[in-house]
């Protein structure tokens, strides 16, 4: 065999993702581009903002030496430094320096994060809908991934999860504002998250962590505020980076945040550090780095994509969708007509749209359109949408 | 327990290299930066080619959109086809884009190959001394290093190589010019070691994979070439950065190269896609893929390092250290005259010299000077390490 079996696997099981992927391209070819509507994938449509440019123009002609080199396997001090003052504006545990460390990307984060506390065979819960990804960063680290329901509505089950919590958790893995769904946690869904895991921590006799993943924090809509995890439980920490609110996925920069009340903090930071370095990161890219500390109140104009997230929502609403409208991030996740997802998936790629299965995120009967487009593509897949719906009821 | 129990063992076992370098930083706190010559790390010296920053400041005020953004996990297809351009000219398999996987530097595109490749418990002969950080790269994927000695000048030993495969042999990693001992191996070695991997897999009846980690492959000296492995063995990778030749370390960008002759080609390029987004690299720094076309051909000034080199040696020689002179790579690898290399290093501490013992390397009796400093570091550290060695002889 050419690949590890479980490699092997993966991708055999991916394929028929990756097949409606080539089915897209295929289409995009035959009927172009313009004519395709491509709700498949989180890539940003809006542009870094300008300051972004600026400030990248005026690093590289910074003449001091050795800005490319190595630096401490954490991050830069100063960027370290800067993304901690920016915490500590939000939430009560302070932050230094020392709780902070750049990543390539939140997907580099949370792979750190796993791989500095799971023991071979132990548990991970995971609120579904989820990002699958996730199963993949679990399994890198040997974790097993426990999904659990959410309520209908997608806010957290805390009694499902309760029941699920077993003497091999480790920790649990959510996401506010989530993807697939939109839905921003409420800070009593915390709090009672919270109690909830200090009480089995307390039965066990180790921390079970809270890993808050956190890339859509800034894109939030009508008003509404991301709770802090921080502020409701110490052995906590929060995963993020700058591709979504900066338009920046390519670059790969994020961090961990570890809660600076943590318990055994110096090793746990210890471990995340050398997790960082051996997993081959080594550390987060030099020249992002050195620029976060200027963007850090920054981000792409949030309004744009309340307009996408209404200009859909209200569409669809009209010709008969049913879904949860989002309070965060760039994706809607209704439920399909029928039972099977696929069948109407497919259905709706006959008139060249391309959502994504809700199976594909443990949500079957559902799926996921990620509206990070420009808005022509919304409004010309309108009537798509309205014939599939139409075939269905 | 805070953290998995492999972490915390990591990190107290990796503690008393740490302890140096903080001794490291509490003499440079002490005695001055100036009179602490620190030979630990491999952080080159000199800045990128000044083109680089050109280009970087034309690429940042290139207009097109979506430059920031996600592209396919593999890279941008115009990086990898000049990636392949340039390797035509020195290969004789014809590579093309679809073999190149842009990566998170050579530490993220070594563990691309090695999740890509191995089944737990499967095992890779590394010829040693080495660099022990394959150690934590394998045993991410649940490989098992096996280690085998190299001949007294560092050149390969194809019988310990050849008592060292079994069954579960799945790849040997190699890395020439070598860190730490500046060893460049020749084409007959290469020769003769392909012959014994394609006899062993004709005899187990899978590929044992020969993975070359060849990120000096420009850092040269004395007119001497790097011989392609591409060109005497099917079943081979290239992994590497431009972190050394380009003085680019902290930007993290590299790349896998995939043998095109390979068999079963497209199942290993799926699974290197694969790995590269699961890891949680994703893909490699957008930017710096932009930048790498313009740069295949550019390097440091290599002369400097080789002036470094003879500096070193000659001044090492003439005071009684013992050493295979370095054919590449910035590391000198000198035996230490007493038989305890910990013992040794620790002396030379005394006199603020801060070399790195053998026994991190798997080569105990030597010790590594890497020569990536300033002229001056090395002409004031030679009155120490005269003092030292007239200590034990």
């Amino acid at each position: 065999m050419a690949v590890s079996k479980k490699i092997q696997a993966s991708i055999e099981r991916s394929s028929w993702i990756r097949k409606m992927f080539e089915e897209g391209k295929v289409r995009k070819a035959k009927y172009g581009e313009e004519n395709v509507f491509d709700f498949s994938l989180g890539n940003p449509d809006l542009e870094p903002p300008s300051k972004f440019n600026q400030i990248l123009v005026e690093l590289v002609n910074d003449p001091a030496p050795g800005q490319h080199g190595y630096m401490p396997n954490a991050g830069f001090v100063k960027t370290r430094q800067a993304v901690a003052d920016y915490l500590n504006k939000f939430n009560r545990p302070r932050f230094s320096a020392e709780e902070i460390v750049m990543t390539v990307g939140a997907g580099g984060a949370l792979n750190v994060v796993l791989k500095t506390v799971l023991n071979p065979g132990e548990e991970v819960i995971i609120p579904k809908p989820y990002f699958v990804e996730y199963n993949f960063y679990l399994d890198n680290h040997q974790g097993v991934p426990k999904l659990v329901p959410t309520k209908p509505d997608f806010s957290l089950d805390c009694d499902a999860i309760s029941a699920a919590v077993t003497e091999k958790t480790r920790a649990i893995l959510i996401n506010s504002p989530n993807n697939p769904t939109g839905k921003v946690y409420r800070k009593e869904e915390l709090k009672a998250l919270a109690d909830l895991l200090s009480h089995y921590s307390g039965k066990f006799g180790q921390p079970i962590y809270l890993i808050s993943d956190e890339p859509y924090r800034k894109i939030i809509y009508d008003g509404i505020t991301v709770p802090s995890t921080f502020n409701v439980y110490n052995e906590s920490f929060v995963v993020t980076s700058f591709s979504k609110d900066l338009s920046l996925p390519g670059e790969r920069i994020g961090y961990v945040a570890a809660n600076p009340d943590m318990s055994d903090k110096d090793m746990v930071i210890a471990g995340l550090v050398l997790c960082n370095r051996v997993l081959g990161y080594v550390n987060a890219p030099a020249l992002m780095q050195r620029a976060i500390p200027f963007l850090l109140r920054d981000s792409v104009d949030i309004s744009i994509y309340q307009k996408k997230r209404d200009m859909l929502c209200d569409g669809l609403a009209s010709i008969g969708y049913d879904f949860i409208k989002p309070e965060g991030a760039f994706y809607l996740f209704p439920r399909t007509p029928i039972e099977d997802d696929i069948v109407f998936v497919a259905a709706l790629q006959e008139e060249n749209i391309l959502p994504v299965p809700g199976t594909g995120f443990g949500g079957p009967g559902h799926f996921r359109i990620a509206y990070c487009v420009s808005d022509k593509v919304i409004e010309k897949a309108m009537p798509g949408f309205e014939k599939v719906m139409k075939k269905f009821v």
